[in-house]
Parts: C-alpha cells; structure tokens; sequence
C-alpha cells in the first residue's frame, strides 16, 4: 500500500515536471504571465473566459511583431535588389529617381521619393509577371539574400520568442493568422517554413491579378495596380474579407496596428492585445515614437488604458531571434 | 498454432469489413470510381501522384454543386424576403422596380430587372448594415425560410453524396473550400454547421465594408458597392487571394466554374476536375444549356476532352438531398 502510494506521488511529481515551459525564451514578468493567464483562461471550459477552439483566433503583424523591420521594411530591401537585378534590362534608371536610389542602394534618398516613389519601385519590380515566376523570384532572394547589417539571412530574423507564441497558441487550439501591410505574395512563399503558417492564412497587402493564358497556358498576371492595403483601418477589414469572424487576440508593433488591436480586443469575451516594443540596442533596435519605420506613437500612449500589453524586448525577451533547431 | 493462426485471419477479414464505403450515396460507375482513384493517387506515398498532404487543397462551388438553385439562387430568395420585410419602411418600394418585382414574388419580372436591377436590390438588403447585423439577418432567415416548392430549409436542400465527399476528403488530408460566386456573408453564418467548413475558407463575392464606429463602439459597416465578383475569370483570382496555392481538385456544375476548373486542372501533378450534372426532374431539377441559372454549356461540352469528369444526378447519386443526422 505504501509503495502505491510513494508510486503515484513520484508520478505526479514527474507529471508535473514533464510540463516544459512553453515560452522558454520569455523572462518572467508580466508579458509572459498575460500569455499564460489567457491561454489558461480561454482553454479551461471551467473558466468564464473559456472560448470555444473554433473561435480561438489569433493575429499577427509580420514586419518589427514576428522580424525585424529594421534600417528599412526587408520587402523594400527586396526591390532595390530587384531594381539592381533588372537594371541592365532598363539602361534609363539610372538617372530617374527612385530607381537611382535603389540602384545607388541609397536608403534615405529612396525614403525621400515619398509613397509615390515607392509605388513606382514596388509596381517595377512585383508586376509584370505571372505568379508562380514572382514566387520563384521571393524564394530564390529569401534563400541568399542577407541582411545589410546584421549580416544574417532574413528569415534568422524572425524573433524566438514569437516563434514559441505561435506554437504555444496552436497548441493551445489556435489557428494562427499574419495580418500585414506587406505584400500578401512576397510573404507566402516562406512563412509555412518560419512562422508554420500555411499561405492560406497569410491576409496582406496586394496588387491585382488577372487570369488569362501565357504561353498558351493559364496563368495569373500580375498588375501594376494596387489591389488592397492592408494596414491601419485596412487590417480589421482584411480580417473581415479573409476570415469572416473577429479574432480574440492580436499582436502588432505599430501605429499600423492600431485598428487590429482595437477591432480584436472591442469584442466579447475574453480578448488579448500585445504590443512589441522595440527597446534593445544591443541585441536589435531602438526606435518607437519617431521612427519613420514601424512608428509606434499612439498605441503605445494608449495601450494603458485600453489594457494592451506592452512587450519590452530587452527587458522581456531572454532571446530575441531564431534559434536554430537542432 | 492453428487456432493463432485461424485468428489472425479472422482479425485480417474483419478488418476488411470494417472498411466502410466513404461513399455510400454514390451509386458505382465512372464518377464514384473516378474520386476514389483520385484519393487513392494522392495519398499513397509509393504512387506517382503523390501529393504531400499541404498541397491537397479542394475548391468547392457552391449554388448547384453542394446545395440546389433552382428556381433562382437561394441568395436572391434571401433578397426578395428581405425586401418584403422592409418594405413597410419603404413605402416608394411598391411602385418601383426591382422592388415592385420582389415584393410581389415575382421571380420572372424581376429577372427582366436584369444585373443592374439585382445589383440594387442586392445593395438596399445587403448594405447599411454591420457586419454583425447581416450575420444575425442571415443567421434568422436560414433558420426559418422555406424552399417554395421543396418546402425544406434551405440548409436541407444540401447534397447528401457532396457531403460525403466533402468528409472523405477531410479524412484524407485535404483542407475544403469554398469558392462561389454567391456572397461570402450569406454563407459564412452556416456553411460550417452544414457542410462543415469554416468561415475563413469560404471565399465569394463581397460588397466593400469600411472600419468606423457604431454608437461609439468599432464597427465594420457594409457599404453599397461591390468589392469582388467571385464568378468566371474571378474564381482563379479569387483562389489565388485568399488561399495563394493553386488547388488539386475543383468541383463546379456551371459555366462560372470553367476557369476553376480550367485553372486547377492545367496545374502540375494529379489533379481532379468534376461537374455535377443536373439530370433528375424526379428528385431535383433538370437543366443545363439554356438554363438562365447555373447554365452548364461551353464546360460540358469541353469536359470529355479535358478529362472532367461529369457527375449524373440522376445516374451516379443514390440519394439526392442531406440525410438528417440519426
């Protein structure tokens, strides 16, 4: 009886050991406990805040929530790389801005040009082709292109601790969404590979597609004509054209984020909003309130009051990114 | 021995046995034969279709291929109720067309209104509204409406042998969508009950919605404009939208399904392209070529030489209509 007993105690105690930590790159701190204490509460069917998995729905931001974004959006760094590329075929870029900029790899010159410049340069180096030639061109870059300073291939900058969140959340009966003002299509191609996030629930900005033959075979062409941004008051909308149900936790790091913050935690029952605050130097970036890049101004004066959790990278993140698997 | 021996044979026939048809609403012949070839190709990694379980994407039309649509969408049934029940509020409706039309039930006349009359009376019963609004109207309507001549809910009217499909092909790894050119909101409130596929694989026509506040809380409200048209040439782009990979297999009965079906058959590896073919006056309707809904021509014609298979109603389902659950 006694033995029995010495029996089931050691196995409860082992039970109990054999839950690893799910958040192993998260310091301990109030980030890491609003994680835990809302995955407990949504997913304990004894709990008022229980949600049924169907509705488990949660969203990211991709550019500074889930990898850097720093000196500059890696989707521009991908144009001015195709700029080059294709220079030779367009003898005439050399002397009209953006293109010069991008061919001189001028970043702040390219800044310059404004959204227009910037339109030109996306439409210049993302249409003009099919969708499966564009996709070839994004996995071909993302396979050898490395970033500027950090010296890295940009998917090893995709943050560890936002990895294990994504894991923990669909563990947890999540399905898992990147909600982004970057190109839907320059996303899809590798977010299953990083993130475990299949194309499908990648919703992004994006330009106009039309069907019609190349070469005698079907083919989707791709336009230069904008189809939908997908940032600020165009994130719940995109939600709404693409998953048709509000989503009960959002994660973003900017001004751009803004309405998905507040769309996702206006809603009934128990909700999450977190917010990426860029406060590591050493290990990443510094920037928020008036950076041109990722600004983070208003949602970080508001996220208080409006019980957004404010995630302080140095101080909250044992690591910061992707650690490779063994 | 023997009787070890006399077990495992016993063990090896019922586990034959209990290999249940997964398509018992299927009479056999070319068509059932043809979807259980297809699913055994993809899904057999010795086969040389293999496909990896990611790929196994199947896209689904909706009016006519997994529920009826005769005599007139169902969603332009929605829209001629929905005009009688605000009619009162619109005393000028009872004089005016499509509205006259509609209020009088007048399916012929208000066919006459041609597109532009069914785009107005679809914009003064879909739009001005919330999101959440609709959903609700929608969710009521389904729940208590009647087909006028089946005198069946509508979510009755659902294909018993599609359903079938549908399951069987969850259970072997493919992820179901919806690609109609019907409206994503009147089918997102219910598909997942009835067909079992959630709302964010349901992909459709959409009227534009916009980010504001509603008695100072957030709110998506519909606008009266067209965002997408999900029909014809708009199917592929529809696809490439939202799920971003092009399927392995469609499912259409109409001329609106070509370009699907066109699209994800041109594509490479096994691939399935199926039209159900209304041919049964006794249990459903009969139409096809010069049918002014759900017309089925040009892809009929076309389906021998491009391998589409062509569903008989009459000769290849056993059962028509949705069997309730026991």
């Amino acid at each position: 009886m006694f033995r029995t007993f010495a029996f089931l105690l050691c196995a409860l105690a082992l039970a109990a050991h054999a839950q690893p930590d799910p958040l192993p790159s998260w310091n301990a701190g109030p980030a890491k406990a609003r994680v835990l204490d809302f995955v407990k509460a949504v997913t304990d069917d004894a709990s008022p805040g229980y949600v049924p998995p169907a509705r488990r729905i949660a969203v990211f931001d991709n550019d500074g929530t889930l990898w850097s974004e720093q000196p500059a959006y890696f989707q521009l760094l991908f144009a001015v790389d195709r700029v080059k590329a294709l220079a030779p075929a367009h003898p005439q870029w050399k002397d009209r801005q953006p293109f010069k900029a991008a061919i001189e790899g001028d970043l702040k010159a390219l800044a310059a040009s404004g959204e227009k410049g910037l339109v030109e340069l996306v439409m210049a180096t993302h249409a003009g082709l099919t969708t499966e030639q564009f996709e070839q061109v994004v996995r071909e870059w993302i396979a050898t292109a490395r970033h500027p300073t950090l010296k890295r291939p940009y998917t090893e900058l995709a943050y560890q601790p936002m990895l294990e969140l994504l894991a923990y959340l669909r563990a947890s009966g999540f399905k898992t969404f990147i909600v982004s003002g970057g190109g839907v299509e320059f996303m899809r191609p590798w977010v299953e590979r990083v993130y475990g996030i299949p194309p499908e629930q990648v919703i992004g900005s994006s330009i106009a597609v039309k069907y019609g033959a190349v070469d005698g075979k079907p083919a989707l062409m791709r336009e230069p004509k904008v189809n939908f941004v997908d940032d600020k008051a165009g994130k719940p909308v995109g939600i709404h054209y693409h998953i048709g149900r509000r989503p009960i936790a959002a994660f973003g790091n900017s001004d751009g984020d803004f309405q998905m913050l507040e769309w996702t935690t206006a809603g009934p029952g128990t909700t999450l909003g977190m917010i990426v605050h860029h406060t590591d130097a050493a290990r990443e970036f510094v920037y928020d309130r008036k950076s041109g890049v990722g600004r983070l101004d208003r949602a970080l004066t508001e996220a208080p009051k409006r019980g957004w959790e404010v995630i302080d990278m140095k101080r909250d993140w044992a690591t910061v990114f992707k650690v490779a698997s063994p």
